[in-house]
């Protein structure tokens, strides 16, 4: 599918986005997954995470406020996507932070087909092994090349791996992209992360066959509204508002004339 | 209870509305009852569940992110009302996106007394028997007469039955209502649905003697607040927070203004 | 440390806040403390709760929808901040409402160390042994001396004690301080009680020294910041979006200005 269509395609084909996610930022990433116009359903019960799972063209992981039972519901729901072939996004959120976060996602890695990892510089290196320390969710220092962190993940793991920062690294099907869109002021909010993982499921719900391309245009895509959001927002509550509002009025024009992708 | 009055007596009685609901929009069904000036209370352990909901005016119950010990706390609340005579208030919510929630919804519905039955067109469906599906928590299609559908399961349970779309269908009494406020922008935010059950039992909460009348009065306050808000709302964002505000400082005669319900 | 320096302080020094906290008002607590400049955390399960906890500067307890498991991981976080000396808070949010919350809350402040109680008036009455009532979360009505229940209370239990309301009483060190900072809108929002603990664990992380001094400040901070919130809102939708703003860019020459704080 034209990459530069996914949007219109996202709108259009309004995809069921199935997530098992953190208590947090729950309400996000279900007005993240609306504003794009898709339909976002949160459903972790273990008698029903796997057949929500079915019905849905994208499950996203958020392990924020893990327990070991949610992770149990978890696999359920992505066993059943597997099997389905619904792309399966896990957003490492807080890896790197407790062995226990480290022990549960080399699990559900080592348990079932994660399509997409995503996460911040220390969740990803610790994901990838590296002995990084992650400071609860927010982002710890990395030495070394995280592209080159990335890329091997993907390898290793046969998945696309998303590292977000000032600079966001897709690595995947053997291509690398680096997206410069984005703002600081994302830093500065709750939940800007975990809406990243929803919007790169959504765009993988319409694009199942580019994962690697459903990435970066949803990311690209949720960067952009919070540029424009950035534009008026006088700090990070009205922020979060505005980013909802672009989201839901964001055209192709403004995402074409403002994307920072290169190869 | 003179019906447009119902939102002064909800200011000045500022009844207590207990919930047990889901993790989603939970803030916000806490903050839709706030804003009409009422009190709520979330609280689910089962060891409290009985004892907050005998001390509250109304229950409201929210299926959205269920798990069966959930469930069973929601028997002990609706219980405890029961006895007391506290209107209990159940959203559907998803019924007819797995068999799981069609068999919770039943087994709800069959251990305790529900007084108020809200969803949208195809969780109505569903909970009448229809054979129907909803797309995680959003409506499906439904053939056939939906107030016909709302009529007859409010004689077979007893209870009022609300039907929340472009127009609202409320059934109780033997009277049908149909209400025409509201705003397709509703249908973009993430939690209107469980702000509607919310509102329902906030006014049930000070006019348990006429419920179908507390039902409408509820649904077109809210709706109209919304309407208020889309005025002003440039998306999704901006709409939620104007909501808020708009609940806070509707009038007796914004509200007689611009009400459209028919019976 | 200068006390007027700790908000600077909190920016510089970016300390890690951990939360075991309720449902309903959990993004509003960590955006709070991300505002605040801070780094947030929820993290629940008994597997890392003690290890979030040590690498913390500050964790926040709230019961607001406690289960009996949650206590537990509670108990298991705090030890282990009574280990290593970070700063406990305890919002007893809706003691006074259910003898099941009393019960837990006693059970807390009896198994571990507590550093900072805080509650509305009826909630730290009732953690003082007073006959009172707590109207689901909101507070009831409390006879007598608030100043000497918290005094009391303070002394008995050798902690910080923090109540609420129009006027704020701190008890602590043998010092006793009220603020009049603050405005009547933050009873109409779902959350402020949260905030206000999410606050006094945010200065307490970068002012273990002086509790009584860090739990003043944050308040203060919290509060003048909802004054010039109130100042521009329309309502409670917009007030809590302007908080978070306000919050952000709130300046040391503000708080100074604005600060309502009598021995």
């Amino acid at each position: 599918m034209d990459r530069a269509k996914l949007l219109t395609a996202v709108r259009e084909k309004q995809p069921l986005v199935h997530h098992l996610t953190n208590w947090v930022t729950i309400y996000d990433c279900a007005q993240l997954v609306k504003s794009l116009g898709a339909s976002p359903v949160m459903a972790h019960a273990p008698e029903e995470a796997a057949e929500m799972a079915s019905i849905a063209s994208a499950l996203v992981l958020n392990i924020g406020t893990l327990t070991t039972d949610f992770i149990e519901s978890m696999k359920l729901a992505a066993s059943a996507a597997n099997v389905r072939g619904v792309p399966v996004v896990l957003d490492a959120c807080g890896a790197g932070a407790t062995p226990y976060r480290d022990r549960m996602v080399v699990s559900l890695i080592e348990s079932v087909r994660i399509d997409i990892i995503k996460g911040n510089a220390s969740e990803i290196a610790r994901v990838a092994g590296e002995s990084v320390k992650t400071r609860g969710v927010d982002a710890g220092a990395v030495r070394g090349d995280l592209a080159g962190i990335a890329v091997e993940l993907s390898g290793e793991r046969n998945c696309v791996v998303v590292i977000t920062g000032k600079e966001d690294i897709v690595a995947g099907g053997g291509a690398l992209f680096r997206i410069g869109n984005g703002h600081e002021m994302m830093s500065r909010v709750v939940g800007t992360g975990c809406m990243a993982a929803s919007a790169i499921g959504t765009f993988a719900g319409v694009c199942p066959e580019d994962l690697p391309g459903a990435a970066v245009e949803g990311l690209v895509c949720f960067e952009v509204a919070a540029e424009l959001a950035v534009e008026e927002a006088r700090g990070p509550g009205s922020f979060r508002e505005l980013l909802f509002d672009k989201l839901a009025s964001l055209t192709e024009g403004e995402v074409s004339s403002m994307r920072k992708v290169s190869r």
